[in-house]
């Protein structure tokens, strides 16, 4: 008889219960929100967008690129039109897969088929917690977030910085942010791609990371970038080149269009994901165009504002929609897909939790590879939470059990099982609930499931109370990530010797 | 040229913005969890505790009722043992879509095809709101409920009692609640079918409010009821003859076992939507025995118990992947389902909100045509909340607007809009935009969409705040729905003439 593993699925930590360490693979097949017929005049549309309208590349490095590659750039405006062989061409280079590698290999991401990762929030000016209030960023909090999303298996990857360290000097405080992802986290990070610089570093540091050289890591990535599109249809000097650099160096380069319909982008649907889709190809282009072969993720971020003030809204039907058809699009060209967990709630309460929820289902039905600023995003991205980090690990996790497969075999049809329980009784003490019943469900670590009478008497905390209490908790038993002294050593010098080099 | 209609999509009333009273009709394919293989095995193993487990039918009028069709009865245990002959014959009479009635016909509502429909919370025994915090179901608070419901057009139905009127006769509180049903609100409602006399009641006041007889409406169903199952395999005696009754005058059951896994279902999903396909196929089976085309809709509600505690748990991951697989079993036999809106929360906060909106995706996902306990449900069920009904109210509006069409014409592409606008310009102020802003998008009327300084100068309201103030307001202008006096008078008469008839 074969002996039944008893072993808790998940790692207990002196905190919660977690899922172990791995991608989310997606088992269910992706809500199509378009038809076949409605995906391809969008694209046509967007082909037609470049083709005759075209998209602005500033800096004479990208045009020089784009013309080299038989584009038609218009030196005054900035604007290059690229006919659709061009287009296809570029795209048939792209890899519809990509494997990421950091410093420590157990935490490689896959980017591409089913794999789902998930990325800390990213880029917020201000920072919240319940205890300490609303504050703006800083270098103490940015470290303290990078090492919540290290305790957490559910946050895969350190997105462009959790909050800004706006004590630190602007012209190199892209030093310090890639040290505290690399000291206080073993996972893969986002790269600043303001300028080839901030890239060059970036990837530097994640090649020393590894006791490597630059030119090592080219055919094996480490890093990954998300280049904003300034929508509409403006790519900026210094995320052309930052882009270009990526490329240049084989590492990953996310181009995600900024289209907010009603504001950056048209007010209808259509317009909006075809304005996203020229965007998107555009950038991708231009990461082939700079190394055909360069990993490239197809950017989804169609949002809408509130038409009467102007607000942008997340988590919004529109973003759903939106969402689950920038998945559409991106299949169709059989590229990796990037989406977003966002909301627009001032504070972490129903409203944050429901307009993320509809980002996260989204996502995941959109079959996106990666779910950036998965966890911590509150006020549209202005500020990143501490409470919410946990919360969206909480609803992560979910979703992560929503989409495994179902067992359906004899053991687990369990004929014998409901014949041996009489009509009316109950499954509590059965040999087949017991032989299960420890791994049998997700254990949620937020979710407060007593009766009203025990939770009331244990102190009536909401969810966000006991996210409050869970990350203190988290931090308190949070330890660093091994690192070789010597590795340490290297990074340290490279940053000082970055900081004497950097001119203000 | 075609003048544009400005007419607002939306119902402005002197609180919030609505959707028109509409049924949400879902454009969206079924989410499967289970391969067809998959579905075949559960479907094959229901048949066989079906045929040789049994389903145990208290009382001699099931019984006879079964051995009559054939069934092989056991008058000792009660169980029914029915081959997968007479299980079939009965799935075939079953009509595939229901048309229920209510006194307004403009409320009319389909259960079938891609229509959903949802209900106000049904059954807790407590009632809580912020102001006033948590009590026991009262009167007071039953018809305030209904009214709410009224109030807000994406409910569609009134459900089991809201709350427990448990300050009311237990013997004959069910006139009173069908009452306040009928002049609080215009819309369908549910039918207890504990015994046969409440659900003749509750049929023959559906009648009377639309002048008719009994007799009228068999062909015309008006009101609903659910069959709640005694899971594991046990349909009690009232709930047996109460199934009978309404079939017996053609008004729809939906049949839903209760099976939580790891307590009233095996611990594994297999086994527990095993065991409630065979329970629903054989409350189906009763109601086309007794009247063979009689409306009859799949219920499903498999979830989990917490295996620490017992506690059962709501819009969990295996809630969800339960709810899915219901969907494709309902599909199979080509009949309605219904699915449930559910949160073992104790507070309005973030846990109720991703429970809920877990529930609501799973639900709409699974293609359910009924979303039971639609709004206001909380703490598992044990209490109905205000301030969630108006939060679930927002939640399921918005699933409404991802599940419409997208609109993919010339004027949506928008081509000529992009091309007008200046690469890093915006469309805030285009033709384009201004000409479709006003109902472009989705207006939530909870959703705070402003930046944080608005937000906190205005009160720092979070959503569960907002909530309580929106259904005072709903409250402070709710109308009740005209009723014909004389249809009046005669509700009045037949409740007072049952209330003198039926013994304590």
């Amino acid at each position: 008889m074969r002996r039944r593993a008893r072993k808790p699925r998940r790692v207990a930590s002196r905190t919660i219960e977690q899922r172990p360490w791995n991608q989310i693979v997606n088992h269910l097949s992706p809500i199509e929100v378009l038809s076949a017929d409605q995906i391809e005049a969008i694209h046509e549309n967007s082909l037609r967008i470049l083709e005759e309208i075209g998209i602005e590349f500033m800096g004479a490095k990208a045009q020089d690129a784009f013309a080299d590659a038989g584009a038609e750039v218009d030196r005054d405006t900035g604007l290059v039109r690229m006919d659709r062989g061009l287009v296809e061409h570029c795209l048939a280079s792209v890899p519809n897969s990509v494997t990421l590698t950091p410093r420590n290999p157990k935490r490689r991401l896959v980017l591409g088929g089913n794999q789902i990762c998930t990325t800390l929030v990213a880029g917020p000016p201000n920072v919240h917690d319940c205890e300490r209030g609303r504050r703006s960023g800083n270098y103490k909090d940015y470290c303290r977030l990078v090492s919540l999303a290290q305790s957490l298996n559910i946050i895969h990857a350190i997105g462009n910085q959790p909050v800004a360290p706006i004590e630190l000097p602007a012209h190199n405080r892209h030093l310090d942010c890639y040290l505290a992802n690399l000291t206080y986290a073993d996972r893969v990070y986002h790269c600043s791609a303001i300028g080839a610089e901030r890239a060059l570093d970036g990837i530097d540091m994640a090649a020393i990371a590894q006791g490597k050289e630059r030119e090592a890591i080219i055919d094996q990535p480490a890093v990954i970038t998300i280049i904003s599109v300034n929508s509409p249809r403006r790519f900026d000097q210094a995320m052309s080149e930052g882009l270009m650099t990526m490329s240049e160096w084989g590492q990953a380069v996310v181009v995600t269009p900024f289209t907010l319909m009603g504001a950056m982008a048209p007010v209808t649907m259509a317009a909006a994901l075809s304005q996203q889709n020229a965007e998107a190809l555009a950038g991708i282009a231009l990461t082939q165009i700079t190394r055909p072969g360069a990993p490239a993720i197809y950017g989804g971020f169609t949002s809408n504002v509130d038409m009467k003030s102007g607000a942008p809204a997340f988590g919004t039907p529109e973003n759903v929609q939106a969402t689950l058809a920038g998945g559409q699009l991106a299949r169709r060209y059989k590229l990796p897909y990037r989406s977003s967990n966002a909301s627009a709630s001032n504070v972490v309460d129903a409203q944050a939790a429901y307009e993320s929820e509809m980002s996260i289902w989204a996502a995941v039905m959109a079959h996106a590879n990666m779910v950036y600023h998965g966890a911590g995003w509150m006020e549209g991205g202005l500020t990143a939470s501490f409470e919410k980090v946990v919360l969206d690990a909480e609803m992560l996790q979910m979703m992560a059990e929503v989409v495994k497969p179902v067992l359906v075999d004899e053991d687990s049809l369990g004929f014998e099982a409901i014949g041996g329980v009489p009509s009316g009784g109950h499954f509590f003490g059965a040999a087949h609930t017991l032989a299960r019943y420890e791994n049998a469900f997700y254990h949620p670590f937020i979710s407060d499931w007593r009766n009203y009478e025990s939770w009331e008497e244990a102190g009536c905390e909401d969810a966000t109370q006991r996210a409050s209490r869970i990350w203190k908790q988290l931090l308190e038993s949070y330890q660093k990530p091994p690192m070789d002294p010597g590795i340490r050593e290297a990074l340290n010098a490279f940053v000082a010797r970055r900081k004497g080099e950097i001119q203000p």
